[in-house]
């Protein structure tokens, strides 16, 4: 329990465009020397010569994904935990090059909060869905009390939601769901053992066109690996002609092509889409998807790295790693999350 | 246990607007009788000879406010129980007269729900406010990916609420906003008991001054009674000028006026509104309330009385009435709510 004002444990890099997050981090960690790397340092096709030398003593950095791509085989440097400022380390992983084996450093991936604020969202954009927010905005700009319009809609305890991605962030978004009333069916792969108090039923990744019809909201938040690629893309959201859900992709954009997004709006498979997330991000401003009917397109904010979070997050890795413990949110190389 | 087909305890006199309301309660009590009234028989002054004829052995009865309203002193009928289809019942109290006394028969007003379906309106509201859903629907309009605009913002987790009002519907209210990560204040009055588990700390109506100014959301949930009336009217909100909190009206209108809630905006007390309810309802076209920046508003439509809701409330309270229980949500004559 350090008292005096002198730092203890290591020196800690911060190599991050996150705003403000040395100030964050140093609020939580205030006897702790901290390293800020100059953002004009970083150059998008190779590590400089002049980073290098800012880097030589780093043994734990945090970094974004980009910069943390540059420095995965970048022997000459002591790194021994690198922490990524991102949820997502799919941006990290496809620069992995098989022939030279995994990186030698521990990668941490940011968790904490994200749960929480993309819990936020789909709560949000499913009740905007079902009362309407766009209209609702459009009738006061219409100076209109559209009453009889908008006094009939679904409670959420009447709804289903099929969420597909079991992770941390899942439960904590099934929680969420289930707290205000949804019925939450939780879609595994069967050979997972997941089980969760906020998930009222299970259905299986193998089995979707048995599980999807029964659904009135499709929430993905799986990431981007080979397994999950295109999942939902081609025909199978067919199955869903009935009861029309709405489906909710905050995971990663691979998950489902455009072109099917399309199709199923069209063939009214789907009675909407909220979407953050793309096969392209940015999202081309010439991009049908941006005037589909029903559809809300956000531009990648479900889940950001909010300073305090993210800072809350390293402050409690740097401890544990200081403390020889276990170090919260690590990737495992070979899974690829 | 009535397993036969045959009608069983007393017949059910619905006259009620509310879509559907007949086949809703039917399912629910397939084995009673139930007589609809047509709606054509309703006149807006008067009880009518023909409307008297039809309700003359009604013992039990369903109906909205405006034909209750006429009904309180009506001696030739033998009402026992009249479940009104709405929450709120300032509509009915305020044709009570003194004089007169108080009806003979026992009023209970809609309970079943409407928590649940306010509390989504609370918690939808301040998602969109706090993820600037209004902007964000503007982006996509223009195909703008507006990353850098929309990824800052503050989650729920660092937000604190007042809540006024406490009965069923605030209770419900605070549990949504507990679960979803908001601290809760709840504002009571002095002599109140009224404790919570969803509730992290209390605050006095009697000392608004001090507890206002530790809210980042104000939420009302106040039916109107002599006490509340015009309670945020005048100065008072001028205490909030630092945190500058977002005030929700979803109990009614007469909580705050109309030039209190303009003065607000405008000196920055507050910094914006979500405003359900009015003084005076529909809000004129010519308000200028309809244009006051970030202020939502919408059409009295946060807890409305859903048919599936209103027919499980009425079931309920008929069971109950033929087995001689309590009857659930009694409207006590005197208290006026």
């Amino acid at each position: 329990m350090a008292s005096t004002n002198k730092p203890v444990g290591k020196v800690l890099y911060i190599a991050s465009v996150v705003p403000d997050l040395l100030r964050h981090v140093q609020k939580l960690l205030p006897n702790v020397a901290i390293s800020q790397i100059n953002n004009n340092l970083f150059n998008e096709n190779q590590v400089t010569n002049e980073l290098k030398s800012e880097l030589k003593d780093a043994e734990m950095l945090v970094a974004d994904p980009p910069l943390i791509s540059q420095l995965l085989y970048e022997s000459s440097l002591p790194l021994k935990v690198v922490n990524s400022t991102w949820a997502g380390i799919d941006a990290i992983i496809k620069n992995l090059d098989k022939s030279k084996g995994y990186p030698k450093f521990t990668l941490t991936r940011m968790g904490h909060g994200f749960g929480e604020i993309m819990g936020e969202y789909v709560i949000g954009h499913i009740i905007a869905t079902e009362r309407r927010f766009k209209d609702t905005y459009q009738y006061q700009s219409q100076h209109q009390w559209a009453q009889q319009k908008l006094k009939s809609f679904r409670p959420l305890s009447s709804l289903n939601i099929g969420i597909l991605g079991l992770g941390q962030i899942g439960n904590t978004v099934s929680k969420y769901c289930k707290s205000l009333g949804l019925t939450v069916i939780g879609i595994k792969r069967r050979e997972s053992k997941s089980a969760s108090q906020y998930i009222d039923q299970y259905g299986y990744v193998e089995e979707l066109e048995n599980i999807l019809p029964s659904c009135d909201y499709i929430c993905s938040i799986l990431p981007s690996t080979p397994d999950t690629r295109n999942l939902l893309s081609g025909q199978i959201l067919s199955c869903c002609s009935q009861r029309k859900p709405v489906l909710i992709n905050i995971g990663r954009g691979d998950v489902i092509d455009e072109q099917t997004i399309i199709t199923a709006i069209q063939n009214k498979w789907l009675s909407g889409a909220i979407l953050d997330v793309f096969v392209t991000e940015p999202l081309s401003e010439s991009s049908p998807a941006w005037d589909l009917p029903n559809v809300t397109i956000t531009p990648h904010v479900s889940g950001p790295s909010l300073s305090q979070q993210v800072a809350e997050c390293i402050a409690d890795n740097y401890n544990r790693y200081i403390q020889g413990d276990e170090l919260q949110y690590q990737v495992n190389w070979q899974r690829g999350y």
